[in-house]
């Protein structure tokens, strides 16, 4: 079968993984040994309800949610899985959409989620010109015949952030006509300024939205497996615990994500770092005459005429060929933005690919046609 | 929401658990050291395809298949889950049954599995008088509108081996009449015979049987969750990779059954100390006068007039009252068979309840209609 993912490191082993797009500083040392102190507890059975993780990480949300809601409240509108992927299938089969509208490109896992209860998919194209980032126009969409929509801010591959007032007007145009908004904030903790752009807020209020995240990015624990929703839909929270087994998340997850809980201070210094990458990453990138999307999250994406997936693979790098990616062609790709010494490899690399190219005389120069 | 199997030791914080089937002596020291090494790797995605496991397993399996079938083969027929709960929903779903036949009194999820695909489900009750033990006349059931039937061997809760002569009727009339053959071997290593009861020795050739396994329940690590099935309908296998995120078993457990199948001869020790335990808890609970089904795995099930959960809570002992599974009714309860110390506790306890009980004079003194 064929890997559609970045993060495929066990093909090409010893390579240097710009393909996934996680958090490079690694989890931290507290992580991993909560996580290794938890292995003790493996003959016990997970406790299904997370209670530990739920009440810490309720107080956790907390801040980011409109005063006056209640650390009860929160709590009862958290969902727990095997990675932010397992909520998407989960909350799939939950709610069983006849119809669902995709933006692309976007996360492949929506589609294959949808593709599971035979739904119907409308796809909404993004524009490049505009860097695939979401517009007006797609409140279009949103008539009464559609069921579900998949949204993700920052977006993945293009690191675009959904602007607050579009996703207001979204959300609304979704409660009036019953349509489930899942909105995918994976990436959230690498903005700038995640709570400021994270929908959170208001989520107690309104019960159509369907927000995901996950410990995976920022917490660098793709391993462990563990992703979250926040739902004020009692009901869809409850239909989704039927349709899944009791006992999703693991002990070793479950432990690691409470001490990734009072990881604020490490967090903000990482996001504060990882910024600072980006920009190096986008100087270089400019220097090299690559064209790339300016990102606001932890990865960017690039397009070029040159096949840079084997070409970096030369130099023992791995990239995210994101032409299998619907709404993109070969040429597109996306690198994860990473320590300043592998960025500097990577840029090398990229600098070196490209001289050649232009000894060459390469007559595919693309447009620069993203300003 | 109600919590509806054993285990459940966060509500009963500090009790002695009778109430869930998991070896005793726990984890071995050497998953547990596989476990904590591998936890320096969860910032990797796990292998999707879970390849040294896979070809380690294989490798192991080998011992119980037909001669000439080879490790390829073998691990062509694997699929992985999180826990065989996963593959019990995943198989459901990729199946997608209008019609399954359950026997009742079995394993819970079966049926909660089969609810997420609105399956009509046929129940085949099962005879206390016959120590629930699945018996010729199953065969009747399995009329051409049947999609999938779930069996499980040795049976929870009863503790039943299905005869190999009857399975192999059933799985022919399966196969006549496109029935889909679900086994649950979850506890086949705890029977005295472990290779020459389980049935994966034909799988090979029998594209229409799934088995279901798992490193859960001896190998004691529930709070990892591994799974595994074994199926050689490789367009079935296939599907349940489509319906599924890509990551369902995390680096820890994939290092940790990696270790696991290390452990024959430990397996094998554990194998019969709990044979010895089996019988040991079997001649208490008939000195105690306590009505049981002999049982061939590591759980025995008890009737009983008296309310023994709730009085066995006063000795800081749990067990599970099987009241909720379809098929029983109050007064049936599930031990496992644990270490002597705590099997010695658990029959001191049951004594001294009984020794109340025969004071009393209580009326409702149960027949002995088992065996």
């Amino acid at each position: 079968m064929e890997y559609k993912h970045g993060g495929d490191i066990y093909t090409n082993e010893g390579m240097l993984d710009f393909s996934v797009n996680v958090n490079p500083f690694g989890a931290s040392e507290s992580v991993k040994t909560a996580a290794r102190e938890s292995v003790e507890f493996i003959s016990d059975y997970p406790d299904s309800y997370c209670r530990k993780l739920r009440s810490a990480l309720a107080e956790k949300l907390q801040q980011e949610m409109d005063e006056g809601c209640e650390r009860q409240t929160i709590e009862e509108m958290l969902v727990f899985g095997n990675g932010a992927a397992d909520l998407i299938y989960a909350l799939v089969l939950a709610e069983k959409p006849r119809k669902a509208v995709l933006t692309v490109p976007s996360f492949l896992e929506y589609e294959q989620a949808l593709q599971t209860v035979d739904c119907q998919i409308r796809y909404h194209k993004l524009e490049k010109k505009r860097w695939f980032r979401l517009q007006e126009d797609y409140l279009q969409e949103l008539t009464p015949d559609v069921d579900l929509i998949f949204l993700c801010s920052p977006d993945n591959p293009s690191g675009q952030v959904i602007e607050r007032g579009l996703l207001e007007q979204i959300l609304k145009k979704c409660e009036q006509n019953h349509i489930r908004m899942v909105l995918d904030e994976c990436f959230y903790e690498f903005l700038e300024k995640p709570q400021k752009a994270a929908f959170a807020r208001t989520a107690a209020k309104h019960p159509q939205l369907f927000l995901i995240r996950a410990f995976t990015k920022m917490h660098a624990m793709p391993g462990l497996r563990l992703g979250y929703g926040i739902c004020a839909d009692r009901k869809l929270t409850e239909r989704m615990a039927h349709i899944r087994q009791p006992w999703s998340v693991s002990v070793v997850a479950q432990a690691a994500g409470l001490a990734a809980l009072q990881e604020e201070e490490r967090t903000k210094a990482i996001r504060e770092k990882l910024a600072a990458e980006r920009s190096f990453l986008e100087n270089g990138l400019r220097a090299a005459e690559i064209e790339y999307i300016p990102s606001e999250a932890n990865y960017i994406l690039l397009k070029s005429p040159v096949d840079l997936y084997e070409k970096l693979k030369k130099y023992h790098i791995l990239i995210r060929d994101c032409s299998n990616y619907r709404g993109l062609e070969k040429g597109y790709y996306r690198i994860a933005v990473r320590k300043r010494e592998e960025n500097e490899y990577l840029l090398q690399a990229l600098i070196t690919i490209q001289s050649y190219r232009s000894q060459a005389k390469c007559p595919m120069k693309e447009e620069k046609t993203w300003d």
